[in-house]
């Protein structure tokens, strides 16, 4: 193996008990045998853009500049739909244009956004439900292996589309935040990130944090932790996450199930 | 990487969460360090054949010629079932005799197919109920480093089991046809073909679908679609599955649970 | 691909449906690009660490000498636990102190077990919550390339934890075990090996064998079986299991399921 031989991560909302994901793999390998394929997930929920959107940033932080990210969450397989490849701070991108690179072009210090279009370096039959296998997957491919974004497509016109990720209100005296997500662990990722929470830093007082689930208490805690070793076993706790949001987690528990709580939820500090 | 280091892929009904694939894994790079393995599923329902056998074609039509193919679905080990040697259409299979090869074989334009017979090319040790990491690993990955057919085993003598597939019913007027399986997104694939309906091709009037569960109609639509974008988010449709198969599926949802549908149903075309 | 690449398996209690996986690949990748991953599982039961203990003699017996490990079920993360880097039998296994090293460091015939202690060889940052991305991912990516035990840490001081593994009560006349855990297919793992049954070697009569589950009988039968297909179809049966525990299991059916019973259960051999 030479340390040149390109990689490519892949993200889907297409499971793993079908072959859908290998079928894609087959056709990248038909195009470049000399990648190396490493699957991300394939248990984004269906068709949830906005989860996979906000996973890519902690791939830009952790695989090598010059990595490949295949990302298919596309429920506009089949419309109109484009498909977009970006180049972003040395990562290359191949995903529909829904939303999923938003986070990153957001926070990228440089980027190359791409339309692909020249169907040269598709399959040759494009099926109209899996553009994932005909389209992005020998694109990506053909790129892996010297294709530029000039021969595979045009530059973008206009902007991609966002995704309507939800802020956190900010007042004077309180941040209130939601629960995006729940992880594999329970612990409950909200969309507050530390320059949230500027205003009780070097403060005497810590904030309080409040977890409310259909409009009932459901966990209140003063402070944010930075380890789960800072509460008891089976207490809940308030920590920022290892992606940088903050989290309402449990020692050695799962705390959505203890605290009957789920994404969209609440979370204000104040 | 050389672009010739030989590609496995592995298809098992293991699942992920016991140590059952890597054992094989680690058995295949012990005899042949340059493989590169990928998995297709290890969630093929216990012992369910007909689903796996359904999928290797997929796999003839998206891994590039000279892949070798690893298929794990052996209800019948430890007993004296066969296990098979099959090169096809430039792809190599190893699998128990019990119909997993059935429609690849069916559709083949060129097969040799051989039984493993030479315990050289296996482990020293072979237990009773895993020949998949004791005999079928080791016969693949000596496979794909240079051993013959001819070495690993002998000329298949009589046919190799059948896989019972159930066939639509045809009439004059009607195609009667079934549910085989519901993949991850909800999708109902039946085992109706495009050869099944030719006689509505040409024809100004659309054919009619009815799917039944339990004897009461779920969903009847007029029509087959190209794709999803073709109804209104919600709604069902009738369309052709990338694999050639006809589905029934909801644009934006999950058909099975929107229809309380399941395998083994009624789909007729009229 | 060099047969010299260094191979990393990963083993983990981080699910497949977060990104957490791919983040330590990363990671790895960008420390020595010429590595080869290999998952074994991701769903060791969240922080089960004597699930993935019993799992990894299974690794050293089929995976190749030389290769490396990364084990990460590491509750105490962010407390003061010790991250252990072992040399076994030729096999390289990196994995925080708590245990998961025990039965493998209890059959070793050669070992060395040194403790990670330089940062040169981790993530610039260390989270609180992620050591296997920010310690262990890097630390073994390095062993990998060529450094040593003796730059990246120093001798374990002390024992490692050992993992209280329960030992089946042996009397004259029975051997009273414990259900482990039961596995994908329903086939119930029990901590009796052929060890504890020596006392019925070259006997006439063949042991009975007993499952009880909340006091209550749920499966009795004579022998020890080498093969499902020593019982009938439908039937219970005992026999080994490929990794060496005597196993209650179900031929073509999933024996948990069937005799309402689980881990933790009794298995009485008299």
């Amino acid at each position: 193996m030479s340390a040149h031989d390109p990689l490519i991560t892949i993200t889907s909302d297409f499971g793993t008990a079908d072959s859908y994901v290998a079928q894609m793999k087959g056709v990248i390998l038909g195009v470049n045998s000399r990648t190396r394929l490493i699957d991300v997930t394939h248990e984004i929920p269906p068709q949830a853009v906005f989860r996979a959107a906000l996973m890519l940033p902690e791939l830009l932080q952790t695989f090598p500049a010059g990595t490949y990210h295949l990302v298919v969450v596309d429920p506009g397989v089949g419309s109109a739909r484009r498909i977009l490849a970006a180049e972003l701070d040395g990562h290359y991108f191949i995903a529909p244009d829904n939303g999923l690179l938003d986070p990153l072009l957001q926070q990228a210090t440089h980027s190359r956004v791409y339309e692909l279009t020249n169907s040269r370096f598709w399959r040759n039959e494009i099926s109209t439900t899996f553009h994932g296998r005909d389209i992005m997957a020998p694109a990506i491919a053909h790129w892996s292996r010297g294709a530029t974004l000039d021969e595979m497509g045009e530059p973008l016109s206009g902007s991609p589309i966002s995704l309507p990720l939800p802020e956190p209100t900010m007042t004077e005296s309180e941040v209130v935040g939601t629960i995006l997500y729940v992880d594999h662990f329970g612990n409950m990722v909200s969309n507050i990130r530390r320059e949230h929470v500027k205003q009780w830093e070097g403060s005497d007082v810590d904030p309080i944090i409040r977890l409310e689930s259909e409009g009932s208490l459901r966990f209140i805690d003063s402070g944010i932790s930075e380890t789960y070793a800072d509460s008891l076993p089976g207490q809940g706790l308030i920590l920022w996450g290892s992606h940088g949001f903050l989290e309402v987690a449990l020692n050695g528990g799962n705390a959505a199930a203890k605290f009957k709580s789920q994404a969209g939820e609440t979370l204000t500090i104040y």
